[in-house]
C-alpha cells in the first residue's frame, strides 16, 4: 500500500468507499435518525449551556470566571464517564476592564435666543486590549472617518490630539454577514494603530454589527507598529448615529471618554480535555471543540459557549447510543481565543512535540443557529470525498459541504494533512450579538442549538467511519 | 398552437426555456443581485413593519385596529405609485377577548403540622371563538389527558363536570416544526369538542409551542359538533408543566377560569390590493400576498405581518429597479386568515365571478426567517421547470423548490391550473412567537425578513419572465 500513488490510492479508497455506502446507507440513515432524536428530545447541551450562562455567566482569560467555567465544563465531561478527562496548563494573558467606561459629549442646544450646553451620554466600551486613559479622562475634538483608509489619507493637522472616530457601517450586501466582518474588522484590530501614527489622543469605533441598537461590541485590537499607545474604545451603532448628526451641526463638539483598563502579567489556566478511545485506531485522533473563554460582557452565549456545550454533546451522543468509534475522539475547550489564542497554539504544539496524529478537527465558533453549511480546508478530491455525506445529512437542514475555514482555535494544528472542519450555521443574526452584552442564553433558540449538535455528531460519525 | 398535445406543448416549453436561461443566465444574475442589493441596503420591508407592529399592534378581524392596518397599508401601496390600489369589502366575523382572563389553582401546602391553601395564578388565554364562563366563573375538578384519542377514550364519569386539561407536548423530533405542529393542532382546534361530548365543564390545553415559557398561545377553535358550548382557553406550557406536577401530588385540585370573551355579528373589513399592469399579458394575474389580520395579543410580527409587508415589498423593488413585469402583478393583504378565512374566500369567489386569470399565487405566512424553500403544489413536470430556478437563488439562502401547501389565504383559488407557491423560510422559531404576546417586531430579524423579501421577489420575476 505504501508504494501506491497518491491517485491510485485516491481511486481504491473512492471505490471503498461506493461498496460502503451501498451497503451501509441504510443503516447509517437509521443511525443519524437516531442521533437527531436524542439530541432534540434528551438533548444535554441546552441545560449545559444554561449552566455556563447562567452559572458562570462571561469568562474573559484569566478572570476568576474563566477558571469556573474550567472546573464546570470539566465536571461536564467527567459525568459522560469518557475514558479520560484532563487539563491542560495553559500561560495566558489577562486584562481587566476595571470600572465601568464613561462617555459623552457636549451638544449646544438653542431655547430661543438662549444656547445651552448639554451632555449626552455616549455608551462605550474599551476594546480588549486597551490602556486606560487619564484617571481624569480625555476630552479632546471628534475627527469622523469613513475607513481606515479614509484616516490614513488624513494629515497630522487634521488627526493630532483628537479622538478619531471611525464610522464604517457594515456591508449589507453580502449575504453572509461574515465576509462583511471581514471587510471591516480592520477598523477594531488595527485603527488604533493608525491614529497613533498620525497623533491622535485616542480612538472611537463604530461598532461592528449591522442592527441598530445600543450595545457597544468590544473585540480584539494590537499596539502593534503604533508610535505610542493611546486609548480606545468601540460605541453603539446608534450612538454612532447621533454622533455623526451632532458632528454634522456642531463640528467643535467635544467628547469625554474614560476608560479604566490594565493589562496584569501573564497567569495560569487551562484547556479542557476529554476524549473517547477508538477501538481500531486509537492513536488517530479525531478532535471536535470550540472556546471556553468569551469577551467579559454578556453570557458568552453564542460565541462560544454554543461551541463549547455542542462539542461535549457530540462525545455524549457517541456515549448514550453506544456508538464505538474507530479512532480516539477528543474534545478539547479551548482557553484564550478572544485575545491571544494561547490555548490553540499550546495544544497544537503539545500535539506536535508528543507526535500525536490528528485525523481531522472540528470547530464550532459561529453561534448557535439553523444548521446549513461544513467548511473544509483541504484539495478537492478530498472535499468530493465529504461531499457525498450531503444527501444524509439534507433532512437536517444541511445544504453543503464547501472549501472555507475551519476555525481560530484549530488553526495552529494546519500541518498540510489534517482535516481542518468549520460548523458554519445560518450567519444572519450572529453579529447582533457578537463581543457584547446582548449575546445572552435568551438568544440561542434551544432546538437552533439542538440541530447543530445533531449535525456536527453526525458528521463525526461518517467521518470516523468513512474517511481514514 | 391550441392543437399540440400537452406533452408536445411541454416539450416545446423545455426547449425555449433551455434556450432563454442560457441567453438570459448572466442578465438574470445580475438583476437579482441588484433586487437583493436594493433590498438589504434601501429595503422597506422593515419601516413598514415596524409601522405596522408599533403603530397599529396586533390587529383581529373587526377590531378597530385592523381597520388602521387596513388605512396603513392602503397608503404604503399608494405610495408606490401602483397602477391602482384599492379595497374589497367583505364581511368578517367579530370575536372579543374582553377583560383579561384569570385563572388560578388551589394548592395544599404543607407548614410543619399546619396545612394551608395557596392561590396559583395559572396564565390563561381564551382560544379564538370560546365562549364565556360565567361572570362568576367556572371552578371545577381537572383531568389531565395526553392527547384527544385519549380522553375520547374516557368515560363519562370520568370527564362530567371536570375541566379537561389536555397535556400533549409537540413532538420535538421533526426537523420541520410545521410537521409537529399539524400532529397536535388538533388539541386546539376541536379538542373542546370532544370534551363537551363527555359533559366537560371546561377545557384547558398545553400551548402549542416546543419550548417551556410563560406566554399562553390562543388560536382558531370550532364548537362545530359539540353538544354544548363550554369555554376553552390555552395554558403556558411551564404552566401545564406546573399543573401537571401538581395534579401527580394531589389529584382532586380545583382550577379556577374566568373567561370574558363574546361573538358580535359580522361587521365589515377590507382585503387591500394593489397591482401594477403588465406590458404583455396584462389580463394575466401573479398575485403575491399575507394576511392583515392577527390574533389579539403581540403584534402580530410573524404572523402575518412579515408576510404583508414582504408582499408589498415585491412590488416596490419592480417599481424601484424599473422591471416592468410581462403579466400583471398583484399583491393582496388579505383580511381573517386566522378566524374565518373570508378575505380568502371572497377574494376567490370575485376573481371566479369576474373571470380573472391567475397563472401563480405566492403566499408569505410562516415567519420572516432565513429563507429555505418554496412550496409548491403542483405535478412534477411544472415542478422541474421551477426547480431549474434553484442555482440562480441558492447564492441567497434558496436550498429548494419542493412539492407542498401553498398557503391559506391562496387557497381558496386553487382551481387545477393555478400554480400555488408557499415561501418557507428556516421554521425552528417560528412556534415560539405564533399566536402569542411574544410575537412582537423585535424577535424579528432585520436582515432574515429582507432576504425573505429578496428571494420572493426574485421568484416573481423568473416566474413573470419564463414561466407563462
Amino acid at each position: 500500500m505504501n508504494k501506491l500513488s497518491a491517485k491510485a490510492k485516491s481511486l481504491l479508497f473512492m471505490l471503498l468507499f461506493t461498496a460502503l455506502t451501498v451497503k451501509a446507507q441504510h443503516n447509517d440513515t437509521l443511525l443519524i435518525r437516531q442521533i437527531f432524536d436524542s439530541a432534540l428530545v434528551n438533548g444535554q447541551s441546552w441545560p449545559m449551556l444554561e449552566q455556563l450562562c447562567k452559572k458562570v455567566g462571561h469568562r474573559l482569560s484569566g478572570s476568576p470566571q474563566s477558571l469556573e467555567a474550567v472546573r464546570l465544563t470539566r465536571n461536564q465531561l467527567l459525568r459522560l464517564g469518557l475514558d479520560s478527562v484532563w487539563l491542560q496548563e495553559i500561560k495566558v494573558p489577562v486584562w481587566q476592564r476595571g470600572a465601568r467606561e464613561q462617555g459623552w459629549i457636549n451638544v449646544d442646544k438653542r431655547k430661543g435666543d438662549i444656547q445651552q450646553q448639554n451632555r449626552s451620554d455616549i455608551r462605550l466600551l474599551a476594546l480588549g486590549g486597551s490602556i486606560a486613559t487619564d484617571p481624569s479622562g480625555l476630552e479632546a475634538r471628534v475627527l469622523e472617518v469613513k475607513s481606515v483608509d479614509d484616516l490614513k489619507s488624513r494629515t497630522r493637522e487634521e488627526v493630532e490630539g483628537r479622538i478619531v472616530f471611525i464610522n464604517q457601517r457594515m456591508d449589507a450586501r453580502p449575504v453572509n454577514t461574515f465576509e462583511s466582518y471581514i471587510g471591516c474588522v480592520g477598523i477594531r484590530y488595527s485603527g488604533v494603530v493608525e491614529a497613533s501614527k498620525l497623533g491622535a489622543a485616542g480612538l472611537i469605533i463604530r461598532s461592528l454589527t449591522h442592527i441598530i441598537d445600543t450595545f457597544p461590541h468590544t473585540g480584539a485590537m494590537t499596539y502593534e507598529g503604533a508610535p505610542r499607545q493611546i486609548p480606545a474604545a468601540a460605541i453603539s451603532t446608534y450612538d454612532a448615529e447621533f454622533l455623526s448628526k451632532q458632528l454634522r451641526d456642531q463640528t467643535n463638539l467635544t467628547l469625554f471618554m474614560k476608560l479604566n483598563c490594565r493589562s496584569l502579567p501573564d497567569t495560569v489556566s487551562y484547556n479542557v480535555i476529554g476524549e473517547i478511545r477508538g477501538s481500531e485506531k486509537p492513536d488517530e485522533f479525531l478532535l471536535v471543540g470550540g472556546h471556553l473563554d468569551s469577551w467579559d460582557v454578556g453570557e458568552g452565549a453564542h460565541d462560544d459557549g454554543v461551541g463549547v456545550v455542542q462539542s461535549i454533546e457530540v462525545l455524549r451522543l457517541f456515549k448514550a447510543l453506544g456508538i464505538r468509534p474507530r479512532h480516539s475522539l477528543r474534545v478539547v475547550l479551548f482557553m484564550n481565543e478572544e485575545n491571544g489564542l494561547r490555548g490553540g497554539l499550546a495544544y497544537a504544539d503539545w500535539a506536535r512535540n508528543n507526535g500525536i496524529v490528528h485525523k481531522a478537527a472540528l470547530e464550532s465558533d459561529r453561534g448557535g443557529f439553523a444548521p446549513r453549511e461544513f467548511h473544509l480546508e483541504t484539495e478537492p478530491p478530498v472535499l468530493e470525498k465529504l461531499q457525498a455525506f450531503v444527501p444524509l445529512l439534507e433532512p437536517y437542514g444541511l445544504t453543503a459541504i464547501r472549501n472555507g475555514f475551519g476555525g481560530v482555535d484549530i488553526g495552529p494544528l494546519r500541518d498540510g494533512q489534517i482535516l481542518l472542519l468549520g460548523y458554519v450555521p445560518e450567519s444572519q443574526r450572529y453579529f447582533d450579538y457578537h463581543h457584547a452584552a446582548s449575546d445572552v442564553l435568551e438568544e440561542v433558540n434551544r432546538r437552533e442549538l439542538e440541530l447543530g449538535a445533531g449535525v456536527m455528531t453526525s458528521l463525526v460519525y461518517l467521518l470516523d467511519r468513512y474517511t481514514f
